[in-house]
């Protein structure tokens, strides 16, 4: 089944047009700034992936997807001849709210409870409601899917999702835990059961979602029960750019101090904190491990605190399932960082996840799914290799293939 | 030694005049409501405690502290024929910021440093501070002592007391976890050391402060390394009426749709929320706990939710430390809540923390320092009980003694 994945964020929008029987992508768009006048969109498709850049200044981001349509139409090098031969539609949605639990074809049903789920994302659901918009004008034969980052986590129970707040902030603005990079736990949790060569539902699982952004997950017999993000992806574990958890009369503090806006404020816990505020050096885990290794104090900090969050975060879930029986690495530092792999679980053998460093740190390994605990460690640990538009297109297909 | 321990707040006074030899009380002092029109203070003294109720309508704090040295002086029932008949002064202090890492006897330079401290308890140290003011002019021979509930938690490393933020907000404001109850913290260490018959300094432990406020330690070989509240008592566990740690995002939202001030967010967070927001029926343990029984469901879900976020608080430091050799419950609830106590290591038996339902729940035994875990359970469970005013007057008492 060909696949175009959508995935529209506030000032970005990434597409992919993918073969799911041979997990392939036939295309790939990425544009960036948009919104701005110096907006662009490269487009590149198989077999070479050269990319094409387009100006796409000023354009909202439904604006740029109608154009990588055209794109798609008339380029020769296009794979499809026309829109008719592309299948079905994926789309990434942020906040799913209440209304779902799982990837959902897009119904007049569906798009009215989509509409609704707007202001727990204000950033990030309109602009992808929008392409869906547009998609139902341009393609409204195509079958078009809600893939949703909060989906998998609608299992928690209250005593997880509640937050002590007085019971109206629930009642009447939904305000609770959410979660995020559902489809990425759930895909981890399930390649970890894989690896483990038992069901899914007999295992308790720790999944640790560690990119730019970064969360961590309880996932009891298959179920999510617990995450480290919350109302916002901005609750939890320490990240590139964001705070994540701190002292909520920390923020009165500062806006009164710096008479800042809200703005002002959220633009400092999302954009301007996390590994780049206190390392000073970079949001990226990459740069801040080499300037670490060069002498830099800030840089060492950053990572100790990072490390630190993510073990104590492991800790919470661990008390929180009556039993653990792996813990599952994923995402871009999860996947690809044995260095800090080896710095997390350095520090938590003692609770009998016990890492290889052989294992841990084999050339060459980075995309294989694995284990890389000792053979008698009681808490295995896995490493999962994951690709967000591949686990849409995936998730897609089996929605439409059921129709 | 006779000691004056004077607990100044927002709004209350609390005075003892303690014996340390015979750790008894000579003289209680409760005021409330301390700077509005119908503002009380109950004075009684040993051996049958009546009270006699002043009205201290309109005075500030200190003032109301003058008044009580009034009576001291002049009621024939006062244990005291003078003042000089006090020994030494131990003050209670909310917040001591970086300066000071133990009990400290206010000589010129450390009353230099409390001024420093202020703007880090802006409610509760400035009162604090009036009252020492006082002490100091009206007895200046007395020695005074600062017990501080920050105190024992600096030996905390950066990676445990460092926020995600700029690093500037560190270096200009001081932004970072101080923490909180350091003086029970300790203490309770110190007796469930006794208790298990071995040095504080080789031991691993979780002592759980649980009272209307409430905070979760971990104390590694004596030392404070970790605390759940943070820069100010906001942070951390779920409590009577503090929410404890949210989405930081959470905060700019409400603001934004409630077009709230920020004292209007303050009030929410510490005031209206936790127990009693959830609950919707009281910020007392005790009334949850009945309500819950009658069928209130809002009521279970709090108490669910205040076990849920303890039992993984306590995860998350088993998890920092390398070997816990025990869990320790203090304060109101800790002490006296066999119910709680129960819920709460139902969950965690899996961790080796396995109660003896019978040892938890003996008649009679409040009051007792004790061990409440099964006889071979691998981490010991500790209730020691605490009386926060007695507390300062012996580390007064050591103070002193040593001058």
């Amino acid at each position: 089944m060909r696949v175009l994945v959508v995935n529209a964020g506030s000032s970005s929008l990434k597409c992919q047009l993918i073969e799911t029987d041979g997990k392939a992508s036939m295309m790939k768009c990425l544009a960036e700034k948009v919104g701005s006048d110096d907006a662009y969109m490269n487009v590149s498709f198989y077999p070479d992936f050269d990319k094409t850049r387009y100006n796409v200044g000023g354009m909202r981001v439904e604006q740029v997807l109608a154009k990588l349509l055209d794109v798609l139409e008339d380029d020769p090098e296009s794979p499809v001849s026309g829109l008719e031969q592309i299948d079905a539609i994926g789309n990434r949605i942020v906040a799913g709210g209440e209304y779902f639990t799982r990837a959902t074809l897009i119904d007049d049903e569906a798009w009215e409870n989509l509409l609704k789920c707007e202001e727990l994302a204000p950033l990030h659901n309109p602009p992808a409601d929008a392409c869906i918009a547009l998609l139902r004008e341009r393609m409204p034969q195509t079958p078009q899917v809600a893939v949703f980052d909060t989906a998998f986590h609608q299992t928690m129970p209250p005593k997880a999702y509640m937050y002590p707040l007085p019971m109206r902030y629930y009642d009447e603005y939904r305000i609770r835990r959410y979660g995020a990079h559902g489809t990425s736990h759930r895909y981890a949790a399930q390649q970890a059961a894989n690896l483990l060569g038992r069901p899914l539902r007999d295992l308790g699982l720790i999944t640790c979602h560690l990119g730019s952004g970064g969360s961590i997950t309880a996932v009891n017999h298959g179920k999510s029960i617990d995450t480290t993000m919350g109302f916002t992806p901005l609750e939890g574990l320490m990240m590139g750019t964001r705070s994540g958890s701190i002292d909520p009369a920390i923020i009165t503090y500062i806006m009164r101090r710096e008479h800042k806006s809200f703005d002002e404020i959220d633009a400092l816990l999302n954009k301007q904190s996390g590994v780049l505020g206190i390392s000073g050096v970079s949001s990226d885990m990459r740069e801040v491990l080499e300037a670490a290794d060069a002498g830099n104090q800030d840089a060492e900090l950053a990572i100790d605190m990072y490390v630190y969050k993510i073990q104590k975060a492991i800790g919470g879930f661990y008390a929180t399932m009556t039993r653990t029986d792996a813990v599952v690495m994923t995402a871009g530092i999860g996947e690809n960082s044995a260095e800090l792999r080896e710095k997390i679980f350095a520090g938590l053998a003692h609770m009998g996840m016990i890492l290889d460093k052989d294992r841990n740190n084999v050339e060459g390994a980075i995309g294989v799914n694995r284990i890389i605990s000792i053979d008698d460690s009681p808490i295995k640990i896995c490493v999962v290799t994951t690709d967000e538009e591949i686990r849409i297109a995936r998730e897609t297909d089996a929605l439409v293939s059921r129709m």
